[in-house]
């Protein structure tokens, strides 16, 4: 399932890079039928194999498999760090672009820009008149940020989570795909749909959280680390607009062992199980058989076979990514009418909460 | 001049209670143009006494005088405290009628609510992402507010002078009435403003403040304490509906002092001298005028006197106030004829703004 979390170098929501380890990646159990389910992604641009193969594959799946399946890109979220406006401009759209040749489909989810639709920091707003401030202060990703930067944080960067809660609960979403890193601001979420509950009488359900057994892709230059964006370090990332030059070279020099055999055990061979992970996530094959498939082969050819795996799964996104950028015009159409549709969702749940809380 | 700044009880924008010394209340020689003036005042339901004198008297004559002038009725402030929605939509409205029979013209003023106009919330998000948190908790009135209520303040009570900050920026106003415990907040609008322009380029007026030379009315049970709506005694605060029984009772168990004659002296005689101020107030004659005439009437005898002045004064008041009560109807009408005027204000620059941080 897909996920958006905290982004480990700015702040805010980001992808988990994730990997199913089986066939399928089923959800733990819900007893609860899933209404509707609401994930964020930051515009952080093209995004990576790691965003892909974690996230954006699943939220395919989520929108074949429920009947109302919201997806925002959250640059509200993004300004808790700093950025450059005509950077951000074009995030918003590259992302938007990369998710449509994923396979995300409009007619079957609804995509949409959250500095769209207004209800968002409306909501935040009541919300954030609902919760005390060491809440916030205790949560684990605003003291690991406020321990690294001292004092350099935004309150953005403090209250992002009550925003989350409000992107959530703006749809009355049922289900949340989550990864562990976000399972504080889930609570969060359902703690401020039960305090407003408790207040206003029953309004939000109580979002629940669609955990999935999940790895990461690590970085390709330091199995120790998530595959990251922000990397300093260009091999250690794929995007999904690289090239196959640019793919070969960067499996190339990815980071193994000096073992030769391919072999998949995560904890003392994390660079060639990130290699086999990868290769099991784009051929959609369990990860034994893959393991079983390698036998014989050294890991530096192995590298190349993982890297022409990868560049076959990624060529018709490739494409369709660079065919749908040179449309900004339609990404842009295709934004508004997500919004729109976004809104009339979020619109008479807004009205009503204002009603609850004394404004009408 | 008319003013907006923290209410004590509660934590958010109130009136300064205040009484123009002179017989004109001048601002402090301006030497830029008042090219739009804002202020907010918090809807606490029928105002008192010195709500009437201090602010909404100087707001009347301040609409007279520019020739754009916002007054908001800032409900999103309000629930930085506990509400009762019931109470809270009823204060509304008994505001709208207070502020309409004290001679708030709807045609002269933009006269709107704040939650009507989703462009606060808005502006408000994108200002707390670029500040940092020291500066909201180094503010006096947060730290009084923390340390008499530990941990129980929330965190709106922390972040809402962001919130006052895109209130009067979201018109790109030029003047902003303020009081002396304002002066603070005034900075972080100043400096929010700055910043702004500093990082997207010249867009917001650094708002000035309209400074006056106030004395706030005080409590008729203890003048060393202003009047106010949340006193426990209730025959400390006059309110602008109360009776004329009510108010000769709360005039005559006024608290003075042992010595007969009337005279100003508000450091060693406040109770006397409150007296004095509230019946040049509503009067309009100038406190040595007042002192004057009562030459030779002892304060039981005076105290009886203002309490006639005033019954004259706020009648007209009441009477209005009572009819326009009747009328829920046309003062939703009202608040709404506002909030499309101020949203046509708002919309604009809150679209500007987007584009200049990148979201368009």
């Amino acid at each position: 399932m897909a996920l958006c979390s905290m982004r480990k170098a700015r702040g805010c929501w980001r992808f988990i890079r994730a990997l199913h380890t089986g066939p399928e990646a089923v959800p733990a159990p819900q007893k609860d039928a899933v209404k509707r389910v609401f994930s964020g992604i930051q515009p952080t641009g093209i995004p990576h194999l790691g965003n892909y193969l974690g996230a954006i594959e699943s939220w395919v799946r989520l929108q074949d498999k429920h009947s109302s399946v919201l997806y925002s890109i959250v640059d509200l979220h993004s300004i808790t760090a700093a950025q450059d406006p005509a950077v951000l401009r074009q995030s918003i759209l590259d992302m938007t672009a990369a998710l449509l040749a994923c396979g995300i489909n409009p007619e079957k989810s609804i995509l949409f820009q959250q500095s769209q639709v207004s209800e968002h920091t409306q909501l935040s707003w009541i919300l954030t008149c609902m919760v005390r401030l060491p809440r916030l202060q205790h949560l684990h990703q605003w003291k690991a940020k406020t321990a690294k930067q001292k004092h350099d944080g935004t309150v953005g960067l403090l209250t992002y989570p009550v925003l989350q809660a409000a992107d959530v609960l703006l749809y009355k979403s049922t289900h949340v795909p989550v990864g562990e890193d976000q399972v504080q601001h889930m609570e969060l979420v359902q703690d401020l749909a039960r305090g407003f509950n408790r207040k206003y009488g029953e309004f939000f359900p109580v979002p629940k959280s669609i955990l999935t057994s999940m790895k990461k892709v690590k970085s390709l230059r330091d199995p120790s680390a998530k595959m990251s964006k922000s990397d300093p370090d260009k091999l250690a990332t794929v995007g999904l607009t690289d090239s196959p030059e640019q793919i070969v070279q960067k499996f190339r020099k990815a980071v193994t062992d000096f073992t030769s055999e391919v072999t998949y055990d995560p904890a003392s061979r994390g660079g060639v199980s990130n290699m086999v992970a990868i290769h099991a996530a784009v051929t959609g094959l369990p990860v034994e058989e893959v393991v079983r498939r390698s036998a014989g082969i050294d890991t530096a050819r192995y590298k190349l076979l993982v890297a022409d795996a990868v560049i076959e799964k990624l060529a018709p996104i490739r494409s369709e990514i660079e065919k749908l950028k040179m449309d900004k015009g339609h990404l842009q159409k295709v934004l508004q009418a997500g919004s729109v549709k976004a809104k009339e969702l979020a619109y008479p749940v807004c009205q009503e909460v204002k009603e609850l809380v004394g404004f009408r």
